[in-house]
């Protein structure tokens, strides 16, 4: 049971998001800039990979599976193969650049103040560019704030996992800003 | 120097905000709504306050200095008793309510797994809403973001505590969203 009365039983983010609208707003559009925006040189794939391995990293259950499925969907790989990544993605056959993000995203994840400067530069000669450090800086803190309102007002999560699969092509169509939080 | 080219010579969050200002636009509003918007119980200074305890713990030199300012100014006090607050708010008299907000604010940094039925229940047991927790969980899984994006990017920040409390009014006029990233 949540930590407070939502006044709905929406599993997740959608149960804080709908108990408060207006803060909701901002956060939906904040995801919708971060991760859908196409004047970007990351794919959708590649930014849901850097939102599902960060919420791996917090232990968000609700966030990582939300987000690996979406990551899955849009990459065209299944969830082991998106699992394989979170457990170690050093070890997977993702560009050298996005381990690199990833990399950077895992500092992020811990501090601020954990990102180092051999961590930026090794991405730069892995051909990242400043925006894509940017974007790969501010998806990692963004889900740290998002793992937080969920698991800190304890939230529910649909255990089963096939559950989110399921709804990620409904989940890519809709976007974060255009769909109905209840449904 | 920041890990990029921000083009810019702003100082903490302006930086990147003004580098990118499609994701800059959501997180203003984000700040606005949960720091600024009149329908709440929580005083703009509460608010600020819990922003500059998480951001101290996350050693945050920016946003603690830009938002103990803040606190300090709406809460008509100075920056040694914001500090002490910050050191060991249980030895200051700020309220028993707020103490708990903290409390909770304080786990909510460290993971949102972290936060407690207990802390949840104290800050009840003080008169805390559940709209007050709400926003003492989301305004401190927010600033782990800011703090983060700051920090992140390795952005400089003015290092005379007293460039901060000098603008304070200033920004407590204006707001986060209708402002001017320049001046």
């Amino acid at each position: 049971m949540a930590h407070i009365d939502l006044q709905n039983d929406l599993p997740g983010i959608r149960g804080p998001m709908l108990y408060s609208p207006a803060t909701a707003k901002p956060l939906n559009e904040l995801a919708e800039m971060l991760l859908r925006d196409d004047d970007n040189s990351l794919s959708r794939g590649e930014r849901e990979l850097i939102g599902t391995y960060v919420s791996y990293l917090n232990d968000c259950f609700f966030c990582q599976n939300v987000h690996g499925a979406l990551a899955g969907y849009y990459l065209q790989c299944d969830i082991p193969a998106i699992d394989a990544i979170k457990k170690d993605y050093t070890a997977t056959d993702i560009s050298e650049k996005m381990k690199a993000l990833l990399a950077i995203a895992a500092l992020v994840q811990q501090s601020g103040k954990a990102v180092t400067k051999d961590a930026i530069d090794n991405a730069k000669s892995q051909g990242a560019t400043d925006k894509e450090i940017h974007d790969a800086v501010l998806i990692a803190a963004a889900f740290c704030m998002y793992n937080r309102y969920v698991d800190g007002l304890a939230t529910w999560a649909p255990q089963d996992r096939q559950f989110y699969v399921d709804r990620a092509p409904r989940r890519a169509a809709e976007g974060y800003v255009e769909y109905d939080l209840t449904k």
